[in-house]
């Protein structure tokens, strides 16, 4: 399976956010929806700041304010 | 592996950008680096339509204009 784990970039750290997140979708600006490969979903706010499929990784970047 | 391929959205039909991509960043505003697993890269202009992992498609959408 090629699902990711989602991280969000916050004061210098990765926190995970999601494991097994199959499908993202932009919900609104800057707002994406996470769905899991068993069909739990997450909604994280901030932009994409890297995906690194092959290390199963999406990060996303909390933005200021 | 998980790469995946990246399709561009456009006219109602997905056009094949990149295969085997690894790693997406931005690299501008709606504009995306990707980079494949052989460490070769492509620039991508539109929004992230909907990233699909499991399915191995990432798609992207034109912006009009």
């Amino acid at each position: 399976m090629c699902e990711a784990n989602a991280y969000l970039f916050k004061d210098g750290e990765e926190e995970l956010v999601m494991e097994s997140v199959d499908v993202i979708e932009p919900e609104d600006e800057d707002t994406w929806r996470l769905v899991g490969i068993f069909g739990d979903q997450k909604i994280v706010k901030g932009k994409i700041k890297i995906m690194k499929l092959v290390d199963h990784k999406i990060i996303f970047e909390a933005q200021p304010g």
